[in-house]
């Protein structure tokens, strides 16, 4: 986002208008740029294009930048469109002719396609290992108000008991669902796609398998159009599958707001988790989950941003794919961030005492006193008829002793199993 | 849709309105209710709240119904507000108070949920063999014309050298990554909901690993609350993943109209699939493909409905999820007879002869003529800029001879390793 | 939705892909299709097309048809691929010659294209008249509850005095912000596109004036492409503004269904208007505010459909726009049917007494309290913090009998003025 | 983007995930923020709650920031949150207690919600001075070229003749429609909200008339809570209306970069408007155009992103909506660019001769050959089948000469007519 753009040529605008946030988004996969070169040099000395020497003279370039992109000093400068032509400007400043060579047999969208794949998979696996701490995190929580009755609600309406440890550890096992679709993901972005160079492959001899192994994919994209017919449905994929993850986030901080309510109360925040208000003095605004649903819910609305950007586009690249990466790379940063602070601030959660004998929730046992008649011999139907009438009439009183014992239920929550089933998956 | 609606009575008008189509839509799930419905009474005969003599009775009946709904003369009559209120009527019609009882221990909630899972899950297993078969017409298609070059565009500008044979392959290799998602769907559905009542479980003492081993469930959803949750989180992973396999088709269905252009002119198809017009006689309209790539769009335009359905509601069933049902199983039909139409179509196209010689394509095989002189020693750069000299003084010829041998390129397709790769997902 | 289609023919199946719903559609706008034709003949007669006689022809045939569809006696039966070659092929069927002359100058799409904007036309003007009875009835509901404090909520934190009368008039004038965008689309659907054949226009002398103003269109799409292309542009527009009341109305369902929870206990409904559980006596659920809720946000969904059907694709005519008319006919009947609910279901709320002195509202007059200090002299932020500093110490005591009397506030509604803003869209 | 943010304490990540990007986003709408903190001075002066004197250096303070701002020396450092919090900090800072005085009956929520709509309004303004720039344009291309035939395509399939005028021109009557939906936006953002507070107004004797007027709204939204619910859905009308132009530029785009491949080469662009490729010497790839349909089909992406995070959240405000503000202030500024960009791009488009004589157009004018016929007195299916007898036995004979003259087609382009609509709208 450039403020200040008052003054500028035509050029300037169209320059401006082509490169957008390129620059800086690249920092993100420049790491992944330096590595694919690294793999693309060596198979070029396989393959006899380059000598031993003139590989070993990138070798020494291409490490120096790694070094320069972990410190945190390596910059692109203005006068680079891209991290792409900034390396092989940095090799060819160094090491003159060679320098140029390392783009024999490739093109720059292979490399984009490469880089960003390298970049994906190595982000959904940290962001798996993220979900699976959360996962870890609610389990505990679970298990520590197992006893916590609350209300649990259909419609809204006051249904039957609930408890925290129920809710928690639902949303837990709905985790394991999200990286499923995540080890899929994975799957898929562990393909090699380098070789394709502009979509059309390449005559030079190249080795594709040696990039695969060296890269550390677990096969290749074979077919060349396919691999660049994977720019935008990649991308399809991750965003469906981030917005799974934020989908379950977004579901769950909805209940911690509306829980925080005074009218709810079975939950509350430190105030340090909290937001005052400009004007009213008591406010504890719950913003921190606040956000977290609303960036959930923002990269839930990518897809569709992916969608219309792709679709109908005949094959072959097209530059409009250059447009989807930035904000691939803001949504991967978010999502970690996301998962970071809900983990932080879920164990700052504060469980409240709620009172079941409370008025409003005088219904909440009324299917397990239908149950109890039906255990005595009554048929259900009568049963229901019976505490239905008893409810009608106000003279229902509830027996708030039945224990629920069937596998998942709220006195049986069965987290060892659910630990297992997560453990089937990661 | 009830078109002739006037003189309706507003009781009328909210008993259409809240029930809506879900007397048609519910056939296509009847199968499974009685599917379920027959487990459950097991069960509860298993845990003694059925008699051997009533679960015998209940057998019979939900057995016959499943005939007949196998033989299509099962009918959800107006009076019922859906497949489940039908189904339990007629066993208690048949048998009295026993058929009142197979609702001991579960709500209706419960039995949409499993009903629906049962259905998603049968249903993507049949679409994954349909994809399989597409993928396999696919591959013999390429592999029939491999030796068919077009040219490739890159920016829909004459780009290099790909063929038929490629240019299929490529959709069919994509088809293997849509698998790859398919089967975490199937993963995630095969998780047994029953048991979860209203969303809370249930007093009963159920067994649901009995339930879960009877209707061949992988798994169970252990978490209650989780199970319910699960209703729109489901939708939202199939709507994910029939829209990977409908995004392919329809970027493919947009590469096939145009490529039928005049103006391309590479393929055409029999007159039985193509459209005339009211007004030009000359017309061969590629309808089905159109009608593919617009169905495929509207298919994945679902997961948008189901995101803004359920988004950022509180935890709890809410009658709003009713309205899912209807879509899902209208897309979950379409995407069959997509895959249907697509696999007999595409089988009917014409391969036309493409002369690359025509001017416009001259500047085919510039990047085989660098690379033969990067070959002989030239550094790429140089080449590159030498062959571009000749296309600006219009005096280059191109050399359509080189052969592009690497993996996965115009003359090395892989197709077995692609169908290989394919196996692995089956 | 044609459930046992086993045993088709692949030309059944193809024939069923392409026509679709077509038939069942089609009778929403065979009125309409009827209009076009008979201006379409007249016109045919002003340019020396038609003989006197002939157009007498036609026009008795048309008529005919049109009695028919008011009825309800018009059918179009299997043997059609829609209205359109239904009504053709009845006038051949009467006047022979004479009835193939009605399709000069004209082609299908033309009729299709303006039989919708007719069609749409008409139906955005019946929504905008039931959007103000809807206006009317919350003003109405609004001026009987302006005294019944409720709270009001920030981050669904209790926040400051509200009342019923604030909330639902809330909503009323929002609708006016709905109508105004309604007027937009209703210009824009009010340009006659007859006239651009199949996109290109005609080398018949045709009078599109004449045309025009016979079937009332305001002005025309001149440019016959421009007419083409907004096939889809409008549906895209028409889907925005439903999109919009509807938007409206599912945040006042949430609301509703909210503050009818025990948890919120402000409002209630007769019992006609809710639901009962399968297994719980005591639940009444506001399924028809769910349903609203539901049934607006999948219109919502409507326009990301619309979107990527036709997103990316080239101008001219493409099969892909047929698939459009089923779910907006379909939409534009769900709307119609959403405001004739709320209107009725809105009517029957109750409205409960809520005690603003119960502990958990405490805090609602921190503000007001704030106020009486600043204008008694004390700057803003320091009477802040001492009310602050009370809430803290629980020493803070309300006053509950502060006024809010500036325009539009709590005891300020200005009813009257809100009513002649929306008399100024209608 | 922050990118290098290891070794942050909790505490900062929680300080960076809720302010995010707010101190950037806010040096848009710093101007307006101090238009309407002046206009609540005066009117805090109006009613007595600020002396002469206070406002007096109230509006020194105001005025010497709004200088700033204008002059880009304006900062918001990192201490600050946000615009609002660092301009009460600089008052406060110069003028103690009155400064501090500035917050009196307003509230954080209001200050963003006015001058958000103080920003959006002067920048749609804007926006459609560039739409009609724009639209002028292409009228000067259309007139210029309209002489120049090119082939008409229905299913991207050669049809029926156009033209580069009726082309171009068609484009700009859609730009009509854009411009009366830009219209009702800002009919509807026009609305003063100020006075609003936290959404539940105020217990001062406040006069929003006063800044009404003061502010130049047209009117003001009466109801506080209704002011407070058109966040988000002014957000929703706006990115509705910003999506239409883009809906526009978009498909107007995909025709070029369609129409500038060498398999149609209706046109082509100067190379300072083209872009090369890293391996294909040859290559003029038409970048501005592909990058101008890509960022609009991102803009219109973005209302689902508005309605995912807004959607079935009660009323009142909440934190999520803060979210909604960053990507509506660049979506404004992209689409200023891109009407920039395009009026400027679209004036360099070079046009081709195009041969209608080749052979893949020889259909091309088969409906003026039957018109012919029926002009002549055969009946117009008897034409059509003599006609397509003739393409059929490949013996037709094109007859060019046709000229077709009824309104707004090819030899009619009526551009004064569609000025002087534009002139209606503007």
């Amino acid at each position: 986002m450039k403020l200040w753009d008052k003054g500028l040529t035509i050029d300037q605008k169209i320059e401006q208008f082509t490169v957008g946030n390129d620059r800086e988004v690249d920092l993100y996969i420049a790491k992944y740029d330096v590595q694919a070169s690294l793999a693309h040099a060596k198979m070029l000395y396989e393959v006899n294009i380059l000598s031993r020497k003139e590989l070993t003279m990138l070798e020494t370039g291409l490490k120096k930048l790694a070094i320069q992109i972990k410190e945190g000093t390596f910059v692109i400068e203005p006068m680079f469109e891209d991290v792409h032509s900034k390396i092989e400007f940095e090799l060819t400043k160094e090491f003159g002719e060679v320098g140029k060579k390392i783009h024999t047999a490739r093109s720059r969208n292979d490399q984009v396609l490469v880089a960003l794949q390298l970049y994906y998979k190595e982000s959904l696996l940290e962001i798996k290992k993220e979900v699976n701490i959360l996962f870890n995190t609610l389990l505990l929580i679970a298990e520590k108000y197992k006893n916590n009755l609350i209300p649990g609600y259909t419609h809204l309406q006051v249904a039957m008991p609930s408890s925290i440890g129920l809710w928690v550890s639902a949303y837990a096992e709905l985790l394991i669902d999200d990286v499923s679709m995540l080890n899929a993901a994975i799957k898929i972005i562990d393909q090699n796609p380098l070789g394709s160079a502009a979509g059309y492959g390449s005559s030079f001899p190249i080795d594709r398998n040696f990039t695969t192994r060296c890269l550390q994919f677990e096969t290749l994209k074979y077919n060349v159009i396919a691999a660049q017919l994977s720019r935008g449905k990649n991308e399809r994929f991750i965003t469906g599958v981030l917005g799974g993850i934020c989908n379950t986030l977004s579901r769950f901080a909805m209940d911690i707001c509306l829980y925080n309510s005074q009218n709810f109360n079975f939950i509350s925040f430190p105030e340090e988790l909290t937001t005052g208000s400009s004007i009213m003095p008591h406010k504890k605004n719950p913003d921190v989950f606040e956000l977290i649903r609303g960036k959930c819910n923002k990269i839930q609305a990518l897809q569709t941003e992916i969608l219309l950007v792709t679709n109908n586009l005949p094959s072959g690249y097209h530059r409009d794919f250059q447009l989807l990466k930035e904000n691939m790379i803001l949504a991967v940063a978010e999502v970690k961030s996301i998962l970071t602070i809900f983990t932080y601030a879920i164990q700052q959660m504060i469980i409240k005492e709620v009172d079941l004998n409370e008025e409003k929730y005088q219904h909440l046992f009324t299917v397990d006193s239908i149950n109890n008649l039906v255990m005595e011999g009554m048929p259900f139907r009568e049963a229901y008829q019976k505490i239905g009438k008893e409810v009608k009439n106000n003279t229902y009183e509830p027996n708030t002793n039945k224990k629920h014992t069937h596998i998942g239920s709220v006195h049986n929550l069965c987290l060892d199993k659910i630990k297992i089933k997560m453990k089937g998956v990661l």
